[in-house]
């Protein structure tokens, strides 16, 4: 019988999930008030059409609104003048429609119109103060399949910079009212987007998976999530980018990656994405998806070392290499030839998607010791040394 | 590549699980305010010295409580009592300690002490009001593992007798705010409210699983409950009894079927549950055990005429049935064969954990025509005629 160690389990939004859902948003509105604050990306929503929808569905019902725009990875800047020219506009709910950046941006807003602060003071690792959770009623409809943003707990705010950061404003009711994911959203989402997003999502489910925190909830649900993504990723990239089903796949593989990321913890992946995203102008699903076949084989490599103390890990090592080869179960004795066999596919995937490696955005090998200074284990399965993190990092240059 | 059809899926509790998790309680409490009713059964919590740990850790932090007992499955008489008697009182949390009548009892006085009025107004298919989700804090802990009620969003309420019903009060808002399970809790229940319960909790398991309503996640949290539900059935109710681990594995699976009944739906077996239970005063884990082999028999007869119509819901039976008999994959020419192993196990637990038939209960050949007359089909996997399910009864009594 298997020993279940303890666990918390966040409550995760209500979910609406499928093709053409957005309508349901209407309905959900009236729940929360009359007064509307919508943060959007600038660009793929607004070209898609989809945005003058939303517009005329929310005019005919005469709610009130307003809508803010966000072109990057937010600021603390951005979040406290949003917040500041909003504060007392009596908004009842705020609606995050985009990639994570908005999402999170979104988040970060509903957080802190009732705060009459900076979101400074509130990063974690930057100020001193702890979020209370109270917040503007949220909703989340994300447009990449790639965060999970929509079912997670915390919002990233990037200052890039020589002391740029990355970090988390996070409490547990800060997970969205409501995530609608409707893959319709997505099918705009160009291949370059689709697959960075792609591999963050897996990444995020993987880390996941084999975190030293996981539980057999985000064990169940993370391994659902890989499922779905395997035969979608390649597809959603190429030949089947307006495929609605391929989409659907990938869009419940990032919701289960927020839900499992928020509540299994990542590992030494999302530990390097945070200082490199920090001090370069990298997206963040390039610096996931390119560092990620890498640190797999170097965490197998490092919990091969262990012997026994490593073998569960490994076996779910093994177990995802056998899912991603459609073998349904795994042999004792042949754990380690799965294990290479993920590690192969995971490097194929790279190559496929063409993530690009991290020199094409200027980061040379002078910049290594200054991003193993701000690199976190997080919970990785296994301890790396800074020569191993190194390695990772130089190998992806 | 699988098809994802789309789905809802609610909001759910927060969830501390784990032995000696009770203490989060006291952490927990002061985020809501200082007035806490308990509500509690008569017996096993009591018997066990729990209680009273409770209670002097709750007097040593000052917090005020009242503590209403609760000794069946509540009437709709007993919830306005309470309601009533507390409603004046400025009750800041509601915190139900016990089994599923006990939890289901907090449930539907938390969502009632707001409201000026009998819950006879609001249960479904009984009054004509619809909830508004709206009610004070509410904290589960269950002490069987069995209803999963710590994760549902309704609280079914009971009349017994001739004109008698068992019927919801239901809202996505009434999923409790934390759910806190601790097996330590469940060591001092006895063999056959142990296997009353287990039985339920594996019936809603499957039934969820082979829902018509099922999705991807609904799927994978019924199969990670039944993996861990497996082995830990027969034990529990016999020579480990007192073993936490598997007390803890029985707790995990008792907690997805609440989480996947809530979002999944049932079948048949609860249909007869509702009517049977309604009319009858048998316990409602006795009556769904009961039922579970014969009816998923008849299932499984009933998807094999369909043909290929069955086919998707045959795959999952045999899927459940290679699990039990730890065969991890399923072989395409095998499944009846899969349905079949599967059919004699869940026959093997009935007998092993003796679970009575219903005529035991005084239910007679002469019931069962008012008793199909109540039943609902909910979301059976495929659609039974009134002689299929009267066979089920009569195979039963």
């Amino acid at each position: 019988m298997q020993i279940i160690p303890s666990f918390n389990f966040a409550s995760i939004p209500n979910i609406i999930f499928g093709p053409g859902k957005i309508a349901e948003l209407y309905h959900i509105i009236p729940r929360f008030g009359n007064n509307i604050l919508f943060v959007t990306g600038t660009r793929s929503i607004k070209n898609s059409g989809k945005w003058d929808n939303i517009i005329s569905e929310i005019e005919e019902r005469g709610f009130n609104f307003w809508n803010v725009s966000v072109n990057h990875e937010p600021s603390p800047q951005l979040i406290d003048e949003v917040a500041t020219k909003f504060r007392n506009k009596n908004i009842d709910l705020v609606v995050g429609i985009g990639g994570g950046s908005v999402t999170d941006a979104g988040k970060a807003i509903s957080a802190m119109l009732p705060k009459n602060d900076s979101i400074k003071n509130y990063l974690e690792g930057i100020g001193s103060k702890l979020h209370d959770g109270q917040k503007i009623p949220y909703i989340a409809i994300p447009t990449t399949s790639g965060t999970g943003s929509e079912a997670t707990k915390n919002a990233v705010i990037s200052e890039i910079g020589p002391n740029g950061f990355k970090k988390s404003l996070r409490h547990d009711k800060l997970v969205p009212d409501y995530a609608i994911i409707d893959p319709e959203f997505m099918l705009s989402c160009p291949p370059t987007i689709t697959a960075a997003c792609g591999m963050d999502a897996f990444t995020q489910l993987l880390e996941a998976y084999v975190s030293s925190k996981a539980n057999a909830m985000t064990d169940s649900l993370a391994y659902s999530g890989m499922q779905h993504i395997k035969d979608a990723i390649i597809p959603a990239c190429s030949t089947s980018a307006l495929d609605i089903n391929v989409r659907t796949n990938m869009a419940y593989g990032s919701l289960m990656s927020g839900i499992t990321l928020a509540n299994a913890g990542l590992g030494i992946v999302h530990g390097l994405a945070s200082p490199i995203g920090g001090y370069f102008n990298i997206p963040h699903g390039i610096v996931c998806g390119t560092l990620l076949a890498q640190s797999t084989k170097q965490n197998i490599h490092k919990l091969e070392e262990l012997g026994s103390q490593g073998k569960n890990f490994l076996q779910k090592y093994a177990k995802v290499g056998a899912l991603l080869y459609n073998e349904e179960s795994i042999n004792e004795k042949d754990i380690m030839k799965q294990c290479s066999k993920l590690i192969t596919i995971l490097e194929k995937w790279t190559g496929d998607l063409k993530i690009p490696r991290l020199g094409t955005y200027g980061l040379s090998e002078n910049d290594i010791d200054k991003i193993i200074e701000g690199t976190a284990l997080k919970n990785n399965p296994v301890v790396l040394k800074k020569s191993e993190i190194k390695h990772i990092v130089l190998s992806r240059l």
